[in-house]
């Protein structure tokens, strides 16, 4: 790898990094959100997960991936993977986990 | 579920699509970088995988997500999931998928 090569390489993974920093804040953000929701379920004695909800969530996060050119498939696998992590929350909450 | 539970889960859902809209972007923006990264390595003939890279990413990300009080587990699992992505896209990229 040419030193051209190498010094390109690692002002991309600078703003790989800078990406993970939003991403994590991101996250960490939703899921004070999802835990404020964990516990307004678990005082409502509400179910943890919500189907429709899903679906539509899925089906919004899909259209947002496609318009910015990102894989729908990998989107969906992805908040699949982030909701299974919710739920678990959701249950824990309950006291059922 | 009471009027104001019901009212409270609305808003927090609002809240929860705008961090969902959030993570789409950066995610399509950071796929934008690895796919440079995966060109750059593919011309130059270098690995698509950086075992010494992904480990410093991981302990950075860990550190990042405590501060954040995200479970490093789970930040971990996530860009481990993520790298997954990206790794599938460089061997694409060097025509080996």
């Amino acid at each position: 790898m040419s030193d051209d090569a190498k010094i390109k390489l690692l002002q991309l993974r600078k703003s790989i990094d800078n990406m993970d920093a939003a991403l994590i804040h991101v996250i960490a953000e939703r899921f004070r959100i999802t835990k404020a929701v964990g516990a307004l379920k678990a005082d409502n004695n509400f179910p943890p997960s919500d189907p429709t909800r899903e679906k539509e969530q899925i089906t919004r996060l899909r259209t947002m991936a496609a318009d910015a050119e990102l894989d729908p498939e990998f989107a969906e696998k992805l908040l699949n993977f982030i909701i299974k992590e919710v739920i678990r929350h959701h249950k824990q909450a309950k006291g059922e986990a």
